[in-house]
């Protein structure tokens, strides 16, 4: 197999040991004459690979009792019409920073179902910072700030959590585990399974126990968060085969130095990427503002439109898969997740020098 | 590999072949040095699977031009949440069948979303049969009648479809492409793929496009089933293996005759197993009304319930798995989906002979 280096933003590269073990035990499952997509939920085999993918889960992302992980399908879309119809009741208002495109689904789903403003907007500087704290304007009766912890389309990460007086909701789809979370600020911590957790198929969700037991009730089951945590995420039929390559990732990332290490390479690797970029003499540029810029997806531009046509050409014919921008956007992005290995984002600075020299 | 015969309910046994080619393509995907579930949904390989199990899709149901197919995550729960968000106007009611636990379920989601009401209940009857027609009682606005078509728990299903004035919408998830439907009376069609269709992960769902057309827009986008058509099931990232497999089981279907092969098939395991029981001297019983019975879970009780526990784990012993009753009405069920070989069922009618000689 002559194995590609994959930046696409997601669904994106995985581990290749847990896709081998995975097709390993792909039709018989541990000698038990079937598949597990074959197996009741309610089964042995299936419950212990359920039971072990939460409490890695929980043990990787350090979270603290308070606090249970959920798996629901529909992605981090789903949750943002969730977010207002659990947590919002009346007379109480939800705050979101506007940070780009995906803070803006949730806040236009989100105003489907419940009162919500935005207390930031980083449409004026087109995305290319998060905001400081003083420039968060809440409102009175605000239940929960919002806030998209990394940009995927925009490249742009908050350096550090904001330091409100009401609990954050964050999704953190493109840099799931791939930096520890202040939880104590925290009610609830979602996100896309697709990046750095396993294939898509489902939304992992970390909420405060307490706060899941004041949700609203006069919703539909599957929109509760209280039934699927009473259900154990299994009030009805669960993504199994979803759950079955995250744990498996997991499993992978534990034997590979967990949170810590995952964070410290993913510094590593997006420095070098922006180190190849600043030191290129303005050839790549980064749009983002130095101090938010993403760990996880590295946008830049060439000189002209002609050069970075020209650039992802070379880079796919080179092995170094879907650098394109977001259409929304256009340019290069290198998603650089937790499965990339560092001898991709190695081999890219050095297409990236040769390419220069080439097209200087 | 010593395959066993698997009589889940769901997830439940897939076609052996299916499993196969998918191990051997999962880790390099038509030598594209990835695994499908390592691109972007945005690709070109993934969209010719997503395109491929849609057109199977509409061709092998035998959907007319009027409808088109969805792929929506979240399983037929979702689905019970979503049919008055979208379809129950003000002034209008949804009308449903309680024919048993699942039909229960799709009227309390939707209690909490819409005016719904109960046309008709089985629970006098414990649920072994359904209305004719002229017990369904209708009220005036009603939007759309709702009926579970097949029950898994109770072992029951429509003989034939009720003749009503209003359009109908049907969860057929137990039964899904194991009979023909009724197009015209029908604007939605709906069910989980873990039973008849692939393994779990993602609703299938069948919509009369114009019926999508004047559905409610005040709702997230996630939860509107115009946003999921205009978005080819793509609007956010799709469950890209759900689908696959998906497409995957419908062209084994199409290879092994397609609709008509697959009712004609379920209609002879089913008959094979019910004339076992009925030519059992009352050894075996079936408790559902005999125009009712269901062609893929066969519901049966022992004399006793010490002989129901020994017959299941012989049973077991012997390679038939997955034979108990679910949890909430106990006994015996055999799920005979599609991918059920002729030969498991044969196997299950021999060893149900032998065991009541052994046990009479």
């Amino acid at each position: 197999m002559n194995r590609k280096f994959n930046f696409s933003a997601g669904p994106c590269t995985l581990p290749l040991e847990v896709l081998e073990e995975a097709q390993a035990e792909f039709v018989d499952y541990h000698g038990a004459g079937m598949s597990l997509l074959e197996m009741s939920h309610r089964g042995a085999h299936f419950q212990a690979v359920a039971d072990e993918a939460a409490a890695l889960a929980l043990e990787i992302f350090q979270a603290p009792d308070e606090f249970c992980v959920l798996f629901i399908q529909g992605g981090a879309t789903l949750q943002f019409a969730m977010l207002p119809l659990n947590f919002l009741h009346t007379g109480q208002a939800g705050a979101y920073i506007n940070s780009g495109a995906w803070a803006a689904g949730a806040i236009a789903d989100g105003g489907a179902h419940g009162n919500v403003y935005t207390a930031w907007d980083g449409s004026a500087d087109n995305y290319t910072r998060m905001p400081a704290d003083a420039e968060i304007q809440l409102r009175d009766n605000t239940r929960y700030l919002h806030i998209t912890t990394n940009e995927t389309i925009g490249g742009i990460r908050f350096p550090d959590w904001p330091a409100v007086e009401v609990p954050l909701i964050g999704d953190v789809s493109s840099e799931y585990m791939a930096r520890p979370v202040a939880w104590e600020k925290f009610d609830l911590v979602y996100g896309g399974a697709q990046k750095n957790l396993g294939p898509a198929g489902m939304a992992v969700v970390f909420a405060r126990k307490s706060a899941l037991q004041t949700g609203n009730r006069d919703i539909a089951r599957y929109l509760r968060y209280d039934i699927h945590e009473a259900g154990g995420s299994m009030f009805n039929t669960p993504p199994v085969f979803a759950i079955y390559m995250f744990g498996k990732v997991l499993k992978w990332m534990k034997k590979h130095g967990g949170l810590a290490a995952m964070e410290s390479r993913a510094a590593s690797k997006s420095g070098a990427l922006y180190a190849a970029i600043d030191g290129s003499g303005d050839y790549y540029r980064c749009p983002v503002e130095r101090a938010c810029r993403s760990h996880m997806n590295v946008v830049f531009r060439l000189p002209d439109e002609a050069r970075e046509k020209k650039f992802l050409a070379e880079a796919e014919a080179a092995g170094l898969m879907n650098l394109k921008g977001h259409r929304s956007v256009g340019g290069c992005r290198a998603s650089i997740y937790n499965a990339m290995p560092a001898d991709g984002v190695a081999a890219l600075v050095d297409f990236m020098a040769d390419f220069q020299a080439a097209n200087g």
